[in-house]
């Protein structure tokens, strides 16, 4: 019989979320590299919350039960044989995809794309909302004294705001327009600006977000509701005074962004398409490749962990302002304050990131 | 007056070409870093057809009578103050087009994409097809003994293959997809090879064309005149023994192949988008961002004439097969033999390289 | 006659620095992209101090008597044929350098490379210390309102600094090693920050240059006076946690310097060495390369004066505390002042900065 | 008791090789993605023999017994849980080290940097000059129709000329100079021409090895034994037509070598610092790095066997020149032809690449 003493929260169905025994019992022995960790933060993300309502995201399906929840940080209560950076009682951010490490794209250092990659939450595989969890010891990140599991759980969106600017080299210098200020917009902000990026326009169609972008250090902020692709190009290159992005970060994926980062990027720059809005867009895709612009994907993060840590502990990067609901998801346990949490998530049209748990 | 010792081409309007002297008159002293150049070998490419058929590409409109031809090489005979590495006598490519030198763009290497480029045959820019033409020495690259004036015109289209080769990272191990068997497709497919790349599939609706293709060395060539992009997919992955390429090279630039250049490529891998055909596309865009997938606009080329003189010269790439017409086109210089070599062109659906004319 | 109105400072021997007219006249005509500029601040920097004492630096030496001065700032008084960016009144910082800008290195990008580079008081290349000097436009950079000309002079060896972060790297993450408090180590040390390192180790002789580094920012000091290498790379190491530094900038370029350089650099980093101490070093080179701590050269800088300006007017840099002594250097432009000026630089052991001139 | 029919070649003191009993027995279960490879070919290079006569490189000391030989390939008779890529009767080659797939280094692609990295003889682990060996399926690649065992061993050097021309970016166009005609500056050179280099001039100070370079295709060859560094810099820019090499490999690592590779390449190029023959040298290395010739380590490789399979077996590089003698090592397995075989390659002052055993 799975004990008690691991809960967890198990997706039936379309907005059927279930607080259940996790199928992994915490007597059963951990193998060399692992260790268990008790969760005490979890975010809930956009993705999470999509599973929730259409139990699909893409070409991903959940056709079986399926443990939810994938931003997640703890406590290690149990090392696994030949660990030996981490101990029980560190605190750490978990990493939440497992890659094989044995393909030639793990080999090569882009595990992310891994084929057999194994991530919280996206099925079949089971995410980390429960008590307990196991992992593999070097996807647990210790978290230095002074940075709270919370902030550990929001390593995960910040991770995609590194990736981001690392795969378009934002720098000193770098001019920078972040289409859209949900979460990722965001993170990749705040990422861009510990970046060193000086000059950084953010766009959005909604005025409450773009205050919290505002807040967050972003030199101009654009409402778009109402504007013509060539009225929001003029909008960013007048806020970067007169100059054209070097970087156009889309965060929003719809054919309305695209064309705008398209059209507006400076010959021999780069669009990273970050978000993931619409699946088929109609662009002039010919006209920006005739000025070398270049489109990027960014696909999560890759040896993003260490760096998201040292960012948000060393206070370069304030992760804060980014969470705007906070429940008692791991601490009590209660299927009633999942619930919750999911459905303000859910609703929370002007919500950046609509929670990180909390253990009591 | 200026002489007739300095015929030209001149594009008046559809259709309609006219040798006339050239305004550049022969006595016109040169500038420091000029030379000038007896033009002996022109290649007909698709831009300069289009232009005669249409007086336009894209934003470039020709609205003043205008020299036409870009794809040049010659003898200097005569050389401007300060001008050191050329002398009377040498025969060289041009490079046809002249950057400003002084953008951000130009000192950062990019010079392809200085906004003030001054290109042959590029409105308002004249081209190169007369007696004579001036040249700034530094963009005029000596021919070695034994490499003809013809294989000296065809380092202009064998630059962009170059150029695509190198954005895109070709080298051994490089798994290649060129979309497309015309003039671009197969310079790239020669270039690719150059590169080390050991195996290249091509793809075209014409039998001819690949034909010319396999006979260059394709590793395998599919028409995919009546396949889905499934099914251009799943014969291009075949025919790599079951792994998709690492780069594809639309040389099409068409809705469907960049569709199946998105969906084949493997993750991680480059998409170059060479070709210009259509103007908007539909696409999921998304699909491939999500595996890494880039794309990567080709325009022209930078810094690379001097490595097509070397690989032609050294027979590492052989363009005499590409040339599938010959003219007297600037050895008489009659207007009705640059308009039957235009027709050639024009008509030549399944020409390669319609044409690189020839002094007597 | 050449006039009193343009006087200049040229070196005649060893201490023997004379003010007397430039040979360039005022009323000398400016060619295409010229623009005259009437210097309004110039800072000492050793490679000048050095000039003035031993006459030669290298394989340059000074043969004919030649103006000094290389760090300038000024105010556009008249601008030549076809130079639209500037306008006079504009206050812009010069950039010393001028390369051919026709050589492939220019091509590439790479111009501070260029071996027909002509740059401000390299021989036989005159300086800038003068009333007025003539520069191309494209190498100067206009100041936003609130940078001042003393922090537009300094934008030049800030650029050192840049080129150096640029060249290997640095970024957020980036554990790093500055050797040496000079000039170039504290701009360095700038920069870096500026560009999101957030844990910078540095090391020197002097307790009073080390404090000066404190103040603008290092995690850690070191004084290596009386350290061994092993001890040198055992407290650098402690420094950063136990780790070692992904980069580490050689800024002295001594035996000792590059020893604890390249056995300190973590496996996989890189070395940057940029100062020219020694011209002979011996080095167990094979053990760092058989680790694959690579060595970059540092020379100047290329493309890096508009990121000075963005920096330093955005107030990411603070090049104030580098500037330790001032004095009348192009205001009244006095022999007395100037070789004052010059002395105090030499004699400077502890000077970081010496001197910024600043007009009246 | 361990089997017979699992004998290995164990090291035991200088001089002192005994064929003994494996102590790997054949009927030890294999763990997940483990497979069990019958030896077929084997092939003795430098550091074997190295080991043999000093008991030690470097930091490596053979303090136990240690099974030698890494350059091997063989038949897989048995295959682990989950292994699915591989099945019994598959010939591979087998890459020689393990890396521990969980460091920075590992996750990051520089796996061959990994601190716990196991490598077939690099004491304390053993070799592969054995009857069979238990190898990663991961590190084990199957070899195409055609390919022999024989020139699956010689992938390994193979990927060490593999690792260098990827790190120092050589492709067409690069100038390229080899210093050193052994084992590394062939492997290096024939690499080389399949990354499409056309001009490769190759130094040594033996006209046996410098014929053998030449008929591998080296575009000059040049006996460098009584040149100072001017006059081997000079020669070398001759060969070139005047011009300096791009990269410089320095296959010897010797004061000498390496200081002719700093001089001799051109600005902005690189040197390959591969050999390994001085501890510590003497170099003038500041005035190298004023001209930004950068020094970039080469340990070993990553990520090349996959590269090294597809070139050798599409005869790209033919090894065979490099294979100067034949000894029935891993067939018959006598502890007198083992020894013969090392003797010879110990001896071999022109040895190229002294053996590849041969099963019967």
């Amino acid at each position: 019989m799975a004990g008690k003493d691991n809960m967890a929260a198990w997706l039936y169905g379309v907005d059927d979320l279930r607080v259940q025994p996790h199928h992994q019992r915490l007597d059963q022995p951990l193998q060399a590299n692992e260790v268990r960790v008790q969760v005490g933060a979890l975010g809930i993300c956009g993705s999470d919350v999509h599973y929730l309502k259409h139990m699909r995201i893409g070409d991903f399906v959940v056709n079986e039960p399926m443990i939810i929840g994938h931003e997640s940080a703890g406590m290690i209560t149990e090392i696994g044989p030949g660990v030996k950076h981490l101990k029980v009682g560190d605190r750490v951010a978990m990493e939440p995809g497992i890659p094989c490490r044995c393909c030639h794209l793990c080999k090569e250092g882009v595990y992310n794309l891994c084929e057999e990659m194994e991530f919280f939450a996206t099925p079949p595989v089971h995410g980390s909302l429960a008590n307990f969890v196991v992992h593999p010891a070097d996807f647990c990140f210790p978290l230095p004294d002074g940075m709270t599991l919370e902030e550990g759980a929001m390593c995960e969106p910040v991770s995609v705001g590194i990736h981001a600017c690392k795969r378009s080299g934002v720098r000193p210098g770098t001019l920078l327009a972040v289409l859209g200020a949900g979460p990722i917009g965001l993170v990749t902000l705040l990422v861009a600006k510990a970046f060193g990026a000086t000059s950084i326009v953010i766009t959005d169609i909604s005025d409450e977000r773009l205050t919290v972008a505002k807040a967050l250090g972003a030199t101009a902020c654009i409402n778009v509701a109402n504007l013509t692709t060539e009225e929001t190009c003029k909008r960013i290159t007048e806020a970067l005074g007169g100059r054209k992005p070097h970087v156009t970060a889309d965060c929003c994926g719809f054919t309305s962004s695209m064309a705008a980062a398209l059209a507006v990027t400076a010959s021999g720059g780069k669009v990273c398409l970050i978000g993931m809005g619409h699946g088929e867009m109609t662009l002039p895709l010919t006209a920006s490749a005739a000025r070398e612009v270049d489109i990027l994907g960014v696909f999560r993060y890759r040896n993003a962990y260490p760096l998201a840590i040292d960012l948000i502990s060393k206070r370069h990067i304030d992760v804060q302002p980014l969470i705007t609901n906070r429940f008692n998801l791991v601490g009590g346990f209660s299927q009633e304050v999942i619930k919750e949490g999911f459905e303000v998530s859910a609703k929370g049209r002007n919500a950046i990131k609509a929670d990180a748990g909390k253990s009591a």
